[in-house]
């Protein structure tokens, strides 16, 4: 149902032989190296093609959360859309990364409170905001793949554009009360071990979050059967659309940049319905979020960067951006051990 | 002795208020606030201040060491030259990262087995290589004196010429051995707990570099009484000059980036000597290298790129730039709460 274009292994060996032939010890570039063999798999049609990353797009995935409404975050609805409004304005962390790290910024409202007049924001609202999940389902299973359906057509646009890279991060308030409830629906972990502070609440606060975590869990018991249905019950707009982006990301055969724990949760959900996808993700960072360490576990991921973030808006991805260009650049420019590599004895790797 | 410029702390209050108003949550961009906040404490005159990175400078020290002639390394001291011949040519990993990340790159020979006659090398020779340190002092203590006055002239000469950043890194046959020695002298943390497989030995290469660490240790006991003392006994000519260029950039004002294990044991060896020093110092990323770990926490060093690097040459403080400069230009130039903050209101944050 899912279709994800397979990754090429059958270069592995050329590739990883052009890597450790690199003037530098073998393995010595660490993570470096395996986001480059990643990459190559995903790009080459040859084993003597270079890497490439061409015009990187973050998107970024707006949307409220019914569940804010009952003193699960710092914030409050409002602040989702005044936060859109200073992406349009170029003010926020986000702006500043993605200038600094040329990548071109795109913000979707997937279904927010208070819908902006803004035409720099890309329409794909699938409602005003989710319903409260420890009372109702978020959305209906419809809602879900029509989210799946819009992200679709975004990711296409891109990449028809000629972008091969994305990265997705997002923005709403009381996301992490819903993507701690998917992630403990998806993974059986303990829903005290899922659920922390999300953007800084006290402790009576995080006592509540979890106990209406428990609880979305306890009411939607009979209905976490596939993920799907876990994205109706529990999930947000945004967690859908970015599930359905990275799904579209991997039919098209491009690599997607994780930001942090709700994109994360987003990664997981489409690593579950299709775990081809897994191929194309690339996890930038591991967050201060509560939680996100055990999950990027749970997808054996490692990522490069341990910035503490816990800000979202896809700033985590976006700074890992130069790491991403460093693997493509010592993998195209860096000189060949002598005589090994003839394809390298141009001398770009020169001055 | 050792004069270190004290760091401002008297706007703290103005720059803290400046990174918690702007428009994210308090702490939300983690390490990045902390860099802010430390670069801000070295360079503002005054609370209204920018930040700004000009000029920043790649310092690669290289030397060779007596120990590498004893089966302690994979490759032996040729490679040391051949690597610098491939720093000028352009062909090595940190050309790559210093050509994207807009460092200048300065390559200095501390003190190699097979001098190379490239006027783009800087003279810097304290010998042609230490000597074994389970045998011998590795060199004198007017060695190590002279070898933190060249680093002192090499650092004055970037900061005159306009840098008010530097970066150190080194390459060096043998080099991890004695910086392991160095550790286990200045910090009391047992030897096999310092020494690893460094550029990748064998199981019994590991044994046999373990030994020579603890015979130098024995050796040497008694006169390991001071940070120059052990640096004499036990150090090398590139390790002496990192510490010194360390030194000297603090008692010049100017921070610096400092690579992975080996480089990071001369930082402690700059701190042991004039605590000031930690201030200025920004630790690139936790290496592969065992033993860099528990030395970065003996430095209350929480770095933020964990890419598993054991490459040495400054690649990791290299790598780390872009995230300094994200740094800068968070506090820059995002936007700040409405009315908070008058100063950042002429729009530089927007586009």
């Amino acid at each position: 149902m899912y279709s994800v274009t397979p990754v090429n292994h059958a270069f592995d060996d050329a590739i990883k032989s052009r890597i450790h032939h690199k003037t530098k010890l073998r393995g010595s570039l660490g993570k470096l190296e395996e986001v480059a063999l990643k990459l190559a798999r995903i790009q080459f049609k040859s084993p003597e093609d270079k890497l490439a990353i061409k015009k990187p797009v973050m998107l970024v995935f707006a949307a409220d959360h019914g569940v804010a409404d009952f003193g699960v975050s710092v914030g409050d609805s409002e602040l989702t859309s005044e936060m859109i409004e200073n992406f349009v304005k170029g003010g926020a962390a986000i702006n500043v990364f993605c200038r600094q790290n040329g990548l071109e910024l795109e913000v979707i409202d997937c279904g927010t409170r208070h819908q902006l007049a803004l035409p720099q924001v890309v329409n794909q609202r699938l409602g005003d905001a989710t319903k409260p999940i420890h009372q109702e389902e978020a959305m209906s299973i419809e809602t879900v793949f029509e989210g799946f359906r819009m992200a679709k057509e975004l990711v296409k646009r891109h990449i028809y554009n000629g972008s091969n890279m994305l990265a997705v991060g997002e923005i709403g308030i009381g996301n992490t009360t819903s993507a701690s409830a998917v992630m403990a629906a998806l993974t059986g972990i303990p829903v005290a071990e899922c659920t922390g502070r999300g953007s800084g609440i006290d402790e009576e606060a995080l006592k509540r979050k979890r106990m209406i975590v428990e609880r979305a869990l306890q009411l939607h018991y009979a209905n976490l059967t596939d993920p799907v249905r876990v994205l109706a019950c529990l999930g947000g707009y945004e967690i859908v659309q970015m599930t359905g982006a990275m799904l579209a990301a991997a039919e098209f055969g491009v690599p997607v940049v994780v930001d942090g724990f709700t994109s994360s949760v987003a990664a997981l959900a489409a690593v579950k319905l299709a775990p081809g996808v897994r191929e194309y993700l690339i996890f930038a960072h591991q967050s201060a979020v509560y939680g996100h360490k055990q999950l990027l576990a749970r997808l054996d991921a490692h990522p490069m960067l341990h910035l503490n973030l816990r800000l979202g808006e896809g700033s985590g991805a976006a700074l890992a951006m130069p790491l991403l260009h460093s693997a493509v650049n010592f993998y195209n420019e860096m000189a060949a051990v002598d005589g090994v590599d003839a394809s390298n004895s141009n001398g770009t790797g020169a001055n």
